[in-house]
């Protein structure tokens, strides 16, 4: 069964629908011909940019060098400089995702979180439906609400966002006559629940799409961020990672670039926008990621990046994309071993200094924290027995305790109200294996004035 | 008199007043405590960051050197990169604008597009009229547009905007009830037309915005672009820089820094929001410029940048932030004479060619193009003697004669239709000038395609 979409206009925004193309797009091709005298640019002669060259080392010990003609580049407008890196993230994603669809393309964001505003303000009309799952990306709320887009929110298990939840809501929304106008879901490393998909559910998800008529947009920054291989022993969350002793997890392999499905993956229809970010792979002070889906998703997300964001960093583009270059697959898989092994450790080091710390044997039974170990991203989703506290009174203890965590409400696409009623906390396992006993034993003095179940 | 503003909500649009601070500020105060254990933080390892240290090569021979420390920075969100730049630019806005505001306030913004797109998301709902002047920024005007906003379109004379036609349109749209939401202005090497403001149409113009208690967003992306001093020769149109032999301004100090009054310079009231951007300044490929006004429009302004483009890349801030401080106020300007003169020598170059091949001896009394020279930025405004050609009809002549200019109805406020209507071509002087005498000598071939006078 196939259900293309063949009706992107009614997803668009009135805002997209009514952005014209860039009347400049008609002058592009004059301006690539040699053979033309090109007097329309809007730059300043380049032989007054500042920079002549720059060499970049390594934390692997090489150096990735921009010539002058590439720095040149780089110091000019994001069309001039992207040319390594789309050419590297198109193979990329071929590669990774096998994207089904016979028209889909990329292109190169200004971070994630330029990608989830573009996307806002592609789709979202004020009033405007959203499935979204009930924890989730603080700043994408934000940014979905600023929109005036009405948050549904859809509840998460250890396997992350459940099916049978989506298609109640699908089913509920069409009878009171509402089309959501797309679910937006974080299905790797889910921030901030820790929680990943399995195979079946994208299927599932990707089948109450289609039959619905939805959008996915896939915001998979913690997509690389996998440090336990997907699958291994979490088919359902009776066998959760959770439940593998850490001397056995130091022994499974770390994923690399085997990193399992995507909605993308599975995208025959173009139904799915899906967001990549490098800030959470590479480093954040880039401001890159990208956005892939079939290209009338695209060439609309690029009519509103024109006007906005643009596309990125000229100059980070360029040293990504030759540093890209250079690394090759096995340098890329290279960097990714290690951003996993490191997470590996990490997420081992914090869970053991809770399990001694706000477990059962510190706290009491009636007063210990839960939580369920995660297979990707860099967060451990924590569930207190008590909390009676606001946000502000939360925050006054983790001064007076001297630790510093995120409050769970914070998260909430279903509202945050004063706090109290949301008894999760979000720790990041982020800071160095070191941190974390003494951080613990801060949290759990901060959970015993909380004291245990009312 | 002062006309202090004091309700800002009421120029702010429905989204910007909808968007909550990030509650992640709560936080930040104990993120920067040495003394916590710090868990809510969302960035991967730095340990695993993949640059370890840069070195650039600039242009006048020195080096910039980020060390291992400068460039972990660099690899982080903004808030830990902008330090250095902030810095700078706090001082030199103090320096340039005195701005005589008590409470003003700077930030950084993703290039100057992205600055233009979170005005028009603070300040802009759908029906919203804007000031403008008649052609302005291409993609400024399509921005505002795909906000909803309303283009009144403002005649611009020698001197720029013209503050009759603002006062009387003020005066007109207060008749029918409408206030406008901000006067949009490029009051220096206006794009396209190339004027630039003198000191009297600051103070006239600010004038009616106090009476009529209008908001001025001041985008001056071509202040540093100003290759002939401000006054020198151009108190009125007569005697304007256009009258000035080559010879002459060949001799005539180039600006440097001392680049002459600004709105905000004059802003007493906190009513102007100046957009600045090192675009056109030093090089597009950093996609950074900053914005400067009140305190109030700044916060509000970070809030909305916070769940979009955030405000630029860190790798661009921390590499402008270290370069400047190394340049110091004397490194900066001789960057900026050197910009001026390769401007000034280009503008000089290519009027000369205009003469030679536009103008009546070319062309015949009937079909010369006219225009006046430009004492700042990097555009020439042709005005045609004749377009009875389709915006289309036009780009294929220009395929067929061999060079590349924009149509003038690009950045037409009231709308291109097909272009027959605007007779004006925007031509940059960017190229080297050996480019100037053949481009010209084949654009005359154009013109005299279009036929004179009708």
């Amino acid at each position: 069964m196939t259900a293309a979409v063949s009706d992107y206009h009614s997803w668009f925004s009135r805002r997209a629908l009514s952005m014209p193309p860039s009347p400049f797009g008609q002058l592009v091709p004059l301006m690539r011909d040699p053979e033309m005298k090109v007097l329309c640019q809007g730059v300043p002669p380049d032989s007054c940019f500042p920079l002549l060259s720059m060499t970049c080392k390594l934390l692997d010990g090489s150096e990735v060098v921009l010539s002058e003609a590439d720095t040149r580049l780089a110091q000019r407008y994001p069309p001039f400089a992207c040319g390594p890196l789309r050419e590297w993230l198109l193979r990329h994603v071929l590669q990774l995702h096998s994207p089904p669809l016979a028209e889909w393309d990329i292109t190169i964001a200004a971070g994630s979180m330029s990608s989830v505003d573009l996307v806002c303000a592609m789709l979202v009309d004020p009033g405007d439906v959203v499935l979204i799952e009930e924890y989730s990306f603080l700043a994408g709320i934000d940014a979905l609400r600023s929109y005036g887009a009405q948050l549904h929110p859809l509840p998460l298990d250890a396997e992350g966002l459940r099916p049978d939840a989506l298609e109640r809501a699908c089913t509920e929304l069409a009878q009171r006559g509402l089309r959501p106008k797309m679910l937006y879901t974080v299905p790797v490393g889910q921030n901030p629940t820790g929680t990943s998909m399995t195979s079946q559910r994208y299927a599932q998800i990707y089948d109450i799409a289609r039959r619905f008529n939805i959008l996915i947009v896939e915001d998979d920054a913690y997509f690389y961020q996998q440090h336990v291989q997907r699958g291994a022993g979490c088919s359902d969350s009776s066998t959760s990672a959770a439940g593998i002793p850490a001397t056995s997890r130091e022994e499974m392999p770390l994923p690399g670039m085997s990193l399992g499905p995507s909605f993308l993956s599975l995208d025959s229809d173009g139904r799915v926008l899906r967001l990549d970010s490098f800030s959470k792979t590479l480093a954040p002070g880039f401001r890159l990621g990208w956005a892939t889906g079939a290209k009338p998703l695209i060439d609309r997300y690029n009519m509103l990046a024109y006007a906005s964001s643009q596309n990125g960093c000229s100059l980070s583009m360029m040293l990504l994309g030759k540093m890209l270059e250079a690394w090759g697959d096995a340098g890329f898989e290279a960097h990714l071993r290690k951003l996993q092994s490191a997470l590996r450790s990490r997420c081992d080091a914090l869970v053991a200094a809770a399990e001694a710390h706000l477990g059962p044997a510190a706290l009491g039974p009636g007063a210990a924290a839960s939580w369920q170990r995660p297979q990707a991203g860099m967060f451990l989703w924590c569930r207190l027995a008590n909390r009676q506290k606001t946000t502000e009174e939360l925050v006054a203890l983790m001064r007076q305790h001297g630790v510093a965590v995120m409050p769970g409400e914070f998260c909430s696409a279903a509202g945050s109200e004063d706090g109290k009623q949301c008894p999760y906390l979000r720790l990041s396992f982020v800071a160095s294996e070191g941190e974390y006993p003494e951080a613990m034993r801060r949290l759990g003095g901060l959970m015993q004035s909380l004291g245990g179940e009312t």
